[in-house]
C-alpha cells in the first residue's frame, strides 16, 4: 500500500533535512548484471547545482547500495540503498515551524498529522525523488535493451517546443541547461528562466516523454492500464498538475473518424493518436505522454500569509531555490516511467500460460 | 494488485457478452445503513437508452447484492454484487473474431493473451464500468454526508462550457440529455452530437468534476497523493486520454507569483489554483479536476483494416453505438471519485495516534 | 489485503444463509484449457450429505463460472464464479440472534462489528470454503501435471494412522467415508465418529497433506516462505488449531546431528525431516505437513450459555451437523494448498532474469 | 507483496555479511512518542554473545533511525532504520561458495536464483530477524499500554516446562540464560544445551507466547484470521517447523463437549482452549501459542555432503555458532507478535462505521 509498483515494488523513506534518503526494491529478478554508474549518472542529472538556471545548492547525491547486489549481479533478494543528506544546515528553523507558506504542504501536513518535520519541507520536499531515480534507473536495466525512454522539456511558461517529437534529436536533450533538444527553443527557455529568476519569481512548464520499442502487450486490462500506471506515477511527482498521453486533451476535440489509427499490414498504425496504447496495453507504437508542472511555490519575494495561530506574517523565500524545476524533473520523469514499465513488463510475462 | 482502492478494495469481473458483471467490495466498514436505491439510481444514470443522443441498446442494469448487507446495514464482511447481462444476442460473431478494428483493443488483447472473448469487445468493453458505479455509489455513503461530488460535461468537441464551475447550478446537470448544467451550452452540445451521429461519426469531450466539503487531510504524502489516486482511477476509464486538476496544464504556463494561493485568516485560500490539494493532501478547498475522453472508436462508416492473418478488410460499425459517451461517463467519473475518496478517507482515520 | 494469494489472487464473498457464495480470481494466466468437471468433482468431495458420518444437509454446491473462461480456455481476465445457496430455510432465527453459542464466533462478531448475520453462523460459517475449493481446483491446473497433492485424515480423536505416508496408497483416500487410505484405521475412525455422533458429541482430528513433484525453487526467502504461505492458508480454515511441516513439533526435540538431511549425489536427500523445504524454498523432495482441527463447536447436547444481555440460557444444537469435519476438510486442505502453490509457482517464474 | 503486515507494513533488506540490515515501516500513525531505548533493549536481548549458551560472535546490533521520527514523535511518514554489520570478516569464502551444507538453503537458493551471496549464508541468515525486532518493538508501542506479550522457552529437546503458563512468573524470563521463567527447568535446559554444545551438536525446542489484555475484536473474519496472521509470521522465522494456538494439536484429540469454552456472565470463558480467538477474532481471553524450532543446521562435526558439481565433500561448522537458538528467538517471537497485533489493531479501528 502506497509503494511504487505492483510486483516490482519500491518502498522509500527520507526527509529533506533528515540523515538520509533511501529505499528498498523488492522482487527484482536475480542474475542481472547491473551497471551502477548508470544509476549514479541519472542521479547526477537530477542533482542541484548543475547549471546557472537551477538551484545552486550543493548535494553530491551519492547512492550507496547496501544489499541485493553481489559481485555485480542482482541476487533476487531485496535491494537496499541509501543517499545521505550532506547539506543539512543546523540553522534555526523555529520560525518556519510556525508559519504556513502559500501553496506549500505546511498546513495540510499539520492538519493531517498534527506534527511535521518542518526543516526544509520535511517529507513534502521533492528531494524524495532521488529515491525514485535510483530505483527507476535500476529497473530500466530490466527492460529489453532497445527500449528507449526519453523525456525533455517541451514548454516553459508560454514558450513551447513546436516541433513534434519525431523531428527532435533526443541525443541533444542534455546538450543544454534546460533539457530541450531543440537548440533554438532551448535558448528562449533559458532566457525566460533567467529573467524570471532575476525577478525572484518561478515558472512552470511541461515535460514530454517518449518510449520507443516497448514490446507489445505491456499493461493490464482493467485497473492496471498502462496509461493509468504511468499517470499515477507522474501525478505523484510533487509539482505535477496534469497528465495526458497520445492525443490527450486535444483528442477530446476530435471525431472518431479523425482520431482512429488505421492499421498497416504489419499491424503498425498509420497514425498514432492512441499514443501506443489500446485497451490499456502497449501496441508496439511509440508511447508518448506529457506532464504539466506548476511553478515552484517558493518565490524570493514577500508574500502575505499566516502563522499557525492565525497571526498575519510575511514569508519570503531565501537562498538557493529552483526558478524552474523542469530541467531537473526530466530524469525523474524518465526513470519513474522506467520503473512503471519494468513492473508491468515483468507481470506481463505471467499473462500467458 | 490491479484492484481499485488500497484499503477499501474492489475486485471485479465480467465481459460484454458474458453471463454477468459483478464485483466484491472488501473492508467496507460495518454498521452503515445503505440506501440501495441510490446505487440503482446511479446505475440508471449510466445505462444505455436514456436519451436520443446515446446508444439505444436496452439493458436494465439491475444490481443484485448477494452478501455483506444484512437488514439494510453493512456487516463489515465482503459485499458481493451482480449485474446480469440481458442483451446478449446469440448472433454470429465469427467474423469479428478474425478482424482487428481500428483503435480498439482487439489486436493488443490477442497479442497479450493469444485468446480473447471477441463478442462485443469482451473484457475491453466499457460495460465494466457498471461495476465501478455500483461500488462507488455505495462507497459514497461512507463519506460525511455534506461531501458533494458533481461531474458534468464541460466540452463536446470544440464546444466548451465557458462558465467557471462556480457559476453553474449543479442541480441542473441531469436536466438535459448531455449533462451540462448550462442550458445554452447543453443545447449546442446536443445539436453537435446529433449532427455527428447522423454522419455515423463520434466525438470526444471533457468532463469536469468538483468535490465540495471534503475534510482536510485526505490523501497520502508520497505514493498515495490524492491527485494521483484520482488520476489513476480516471485514466482507467476506457476512453480517457488525460487528467488535470486545479490549474492543470494552464498552471504550467504561469509564474509562482501568479499561481500561489494566498491564505485567508481561517486558512481557506484567496484563490484555488491548487485545486484543493497541497502536498497530495486535501486542504479543505474545492477539489476540481478535468478528464479528457477520446471519441468512441466504433464509427458507422467503412474503415479499412486487416484481419488476424493480415488480409485487408473493411470494418463498419453497425447498430446501436454511442456517438458520444460523455453523458453516460458523468456518473462513472462521479462514482469512481467517490470510491477513491472513501478509500483515502478511511485510511486517513489511522494516520494520527 | 485479506485476499488469498499474492499474485494469483482470490477475493470471496458469501454467508451461510445468504443468496450465494462466490469469488473472483485475478491474474490467472490466459490460454489454459480448464477442466471444469474437475472443479465440480472437488466441490462434490466437500459437499454435505456424502456419507453417514457427515452432516445430512443437502446442498448441490454447483459452481457456475461467469467470466474469464471462453471456449474452454482462460482468457487472462478475472474469473468470476458463483455457488448458489439452495438450502436456506426461512425459519425463525430470532432466538439465535440473541444467543452466544460456546466456542462459536457469535460473541466476537458482535463485538467487532456490532452487527452480524446470525443466520446459520453467517460469515463465520465454514461454508466459505466452497469458494476456496473452486479456486484451488482451478489453480491446481496451472501447476505442472505431475505435481500431486494428496491430503488424508491421519487422526480422529486418539485414533492415529500409524503408517508413514510413504506406506499409504493415496488412490484409496476416497475409498472410504473418512478419507483415511489405510482401511483398518479408517474403519476404527468411522466407528469412533459414529459413536461420538450417537452421543450428540463431536470430535477433532488431523489431516496430513503430501505434495509430490513440486519443482525446486518454489517459495520466497523472507516473508513469503513456502511453509508460511501454506501455514497461513491452513490456519484460516475455520476449525484449524495448528500447522506443522516436515519434522514439525517432533523436530523440536531433536539434535542437529539427527535432524540434518544429508544429500545424495543427485541433490535429493537421504532423509527428509525438512519436509521438502529449505530456507523457505522447495528442494524437490516431498513436501508434507499436518493440520490440526478442533472438534466442531455445535454439539447436540444442552450447554449453558448467555444471551447478549447476559441472561443465562441453554443452547442446544439441532439437526444436521457434522460430528467430525475431517473427511470434508480433506478437499479443502488439498485445494487450498494447490492455490498457494500455484501462486508461488507463478511468482517463481519471475525470479530469474 | 512479501512484506510483513497488511496496513502497517515492514519492508526489509540485508545479508549476513553485507554492509547493513535495515527496513522501512510505512503507515505508522503520527504523534506517538516512541521510546527508542525500548527498541534497542529488545535488540540487545536478541544479539549474540549474551551468555555462555549462545554464539560468542560479537555484534553491537545498534539501530539507527533515519526518518519518520521527529523530536521523539512519529510523523506519520515512513520510518527508515539501519543496523550496520560490524563483524564482517574478510576471510576467504570461496570454498563455501561451492559447497552445499546439509539442511541449509545453499542448494535451494542456487536453484532458485542461480546466484547467491554465500558469505555467512547471505540472505538466508537468521540475522534478518534484527529487522523484525526493531519493527516489532516499535509497533508494540502502538498497542494499548496494558497489552502484555511474553514469550519464553517452553522446551529444549525433551526437557519441557511442565507448568502451565498461568503458574509462571513472566518477570523471571530474562533472569536466566535460557529464558525459561521456571528456575528449575531453566537449569536443566542450560545443562542440556551445554552438554550438546560440548558435543559440537545443536538442539531444538519450543517457545510459548502469551498475550494478555488484547482488546476484543482484533483479527479479520476470512483470510486475515488472527491465528493465521500470527502463524504466518512465526513460520517465517528461519528454523520454525510448526505453530499451534490454544489447544493446538492436543485439541485435535478432544471432543466438542470437552473442548467448548463455556461463557461466564461477563463473557469471559470458564476454560480457554480456544486460545483467546473465536472465528479469527480476539475474544478478550489470553491468547497463547507455541512455536517449534528445529535444531540449528550448522554443527561442529564433519558431515558428508556434495559441492555444486556433485563431488563428495566433508563440511564442518567452525567457530561461533548457536547450539540452541531458542533463548535468542524469544525476543523475535515477542516482537514479531507485536507487529502482527499492531497491524490488526489499526485495521480493526476501521471496521465499524
Amino acid at each position: 500500500m502506497f509503494n511504487l509498483g505492483n510486483f516490482l515494488s519500491l518502498s522509500t523513506f527520507g526527509e529533506s533535512h533528515g540523515i538520509a534518503y533511501g529505499g528498498i526494491i523488492t522482487n527484482f529478478p536475480a542474475g542481472l548484471h547491473v551497471d551502477l554508474d548508470r544509476v549514479q549518472h541519472q542521479l547526477d542529472r537530477r542533482k542541484p547545482g548543475q547549471s546557472a538556471i537551477v538551484t545552486q545548492r550543493k548535494e553530491s547525491d551519492t547512492v550507496k547500495f547496501l544489499s541485493g547486489i553481489f559481485e555485480g549481479q542482482t541476487t533476487g533478494t531485496p535491494i537496499g540503498f541509501l543517499i545521505e543528506n550532506e547539506n543539512q544546515k543546523s540553522k534555526d528553523y523555529d520560525h518556519i515551524a510556525q508559519q504556513y507558506r502559500p501553496s506549500h504542504a505546511d498546513f495540510t501536513y499539520d492538519q493531517k498529522f498534527r506534527i511535521r518535520d518542518y526543516r526544509g519541507g520535511g517529507k513534502s520536499s521533492a528531494r524524495e525523488t532521488v529515491n525514485w531515480v535510483v530505483a527507476g534507473s535500476l529497473a530500466k536495466q530490466l527492460l529489453p535493451e532497445n527500449v528507449e525512454i526519453n523525456a525533455y522539456v517541451s514548454s516553459v511558461g508560454d514558450i513551447f517546443c513546436e516541433k513534434p517529437y519525431q523531428d527532435l534529436d533526443f541525443s541533444k536533450i542534455d546538450s543544454n541547461d534546460v533539457r530541450c533538444p531543440d537548440a533554438e527553443t532551448a535558448e528562449k527557455m533559458i532566457s525566460k528562466i533567467k529573467e524570471i529568476k532575476k525577478e525572484g519569481n518561478t515558472i512552470g512548464g511541461t515535460i514530454t516523454c517518449v518510449i520507443k520499442n516497448l514490446p507489445i502487450g505491456i499493461g493490464e486490462p482493467v485497473f492496471g492500464k498502462l496509461q493509468a500506471e504511468l499517470g499515477k506515477a507522474m501525478l505523484n511527482i510533487n509539482a505535477c498538475k496534469g497528465f495526458e498521453y497520445g492525443s490527450g486533451f486535444c483528442g477530446a476535440k476530435m471525431t472518431g473518424n479523425e482520431h482512429n489509427d488505421l492499421f498497416n499490414e504489419d499491424f503498425t498504425t498509420k497514425t498514432n493518436l492512441s499514443g501506443g496504447i489500446q485497451g490499456g496495453i502497449s501496441n508496439g507504437m511509440d508511447i508518448y505522454f506529457r506532464v504539466a508542472f506548476k511553478p515552484v511555490a517558493t518565490i524570493l519575494r514577500p508574500q502575505e500569509s499566516f502563522d499557525k495561530e492565525g497571526n498575519p506574517i510575511t514569508v519570503e523565500g531565501k537562498g538557493r531555490h529552483d526558478a524552474c524545476v523542469l530541467p531537473r524533473a526530466v530524469p525523474i520523469v524518465e526513470n519513474l516511467a522506467a520503473f512503471v514499465l519494468a513492473d508491468l513488463f515483468l507481470i506481463n510475462q505471467l499473462r500467458k500460460f
